[in-house]
């Protein structure tokens, strides 16, 4: 992930480690802007229902496109993780969730990116597909497709509600994923630009 | 937050809400790359000394210069949060940190910042002043200079560290700072771009 040109004056960018830095830049010769490239916070919740299950979403997208999740995508500017979250789940599941607290923060080094999911209650029971989701749908504990999860922090963090909630006590699980630990199966891939593909 | 340039090619952009998206964009009509700006993780941590006393850092450069804070600053690609945190310690203060859970994950989205606080153990006594702190210095809670804090997100994390070390009760506590409620003096402010003042 760097720069070619400057965002800034459209001039062609040197790289080098700025004067009090530690990391080469994108440095710009002809304005002196510098753009930086930093890791990126994916916000997502799990929803339940007042029955209990959980709203899971088929993503209609790559990557993983025809796998499972609960809402989760990029985090934008000027919100919370929180609002995140939900703005997400109204975004891939038509759900307006009530998110009201962290569940797990997953780090995700090898794609530069941390998961922030948190617990939400569905305020309606009203849900439906979008472009994101081709289906999104009601689960029991039981009904979960565990060998078909788009991606394993998706995996642990419903591990993670449903150990919570069987004991009675939630707490806020913090994880660092590994590419080399996990089955290839179950690896998260670089998503690139795009934000859309969450 | 947003650019003039393609930062690919080095076209002019055009600011619209691309397909499938929900927020305009920096996009290029030359090549069609996406320009995204996402908010950023601050990774820090409070480095704790075998006799209980925890490491503060005097502020040497804006904002906030002359204030006191724990190492902290944005966290990089390819790293984790704990990481990062390390890395920051040893670059402000020069002390060699183990780095061993979270303590605090604080919201501040008029900044677009999401702050990830941890808890560390100063591996030897050793540290000392660098480009990013004038002074460095072991601190008893009795000492902390709870008026010359340099942000409120140090200023929390500094509160629940010390209740729990006296609780006995280690947690990860979170909090989303709002502009509105907090003292002015209490402000956080927009670093905008750089990097380095952190
Ligand atoms: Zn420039
Ligand atoms: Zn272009």
């Amino acid at each position: 992930m760097t720069a070619n040109f400057c965002n800034n004056c459209g001039h062609a960018v040197e790289h080098r480690v700025p004067d009090g830095d530690h990391l080469p830049r994108a440095i710009c010769p002809a304005c002196s802007h510098i753009q930086y490239f930093n890791p990126r916070v994916i916000v997502g919740v799990v929803p339940e229902w007042e029955d209990g299950r959980i709203l899971m979403c088929r993503r209609n997208i790559e990557p993983r496109r025809g796998l499972w999740t609960f809402p989760a995508g990029f985090m934008e500017l000027d919100e919370t993780t929180a609002q995140g979250a939900a703005r997400e789940a109204m975004e891939e599941s038509q759900a307006d969730v009530d998110v009201h607290s962290l569940l797990a923060v997953i780090d995700v080094p090898y794609v530069s990116q941390v998961y922030m999911v948190h617990r939400g209650r569905m305020r309606s029971p009203h849900h439906g597909p979008t472009p994101e989701s081709s289906e999104t749908r009601l689960m029991t504990e039981a009904e979960i497709p565990w060998d078909e999860i788009a991606f394993p922090t998706v995996w642990h963090s419903l591990k993670y509600f449903f150990a919570d909630r069987a004991a009675g006590t939630p707490q806020i699980h913090t994880l660092s994923l590994s590419r080399k630990s996990r089955d290839p199966r179950h690896q998260e891939v670089s998503t690139g630009e795009p934000l859309s593909s969450f």
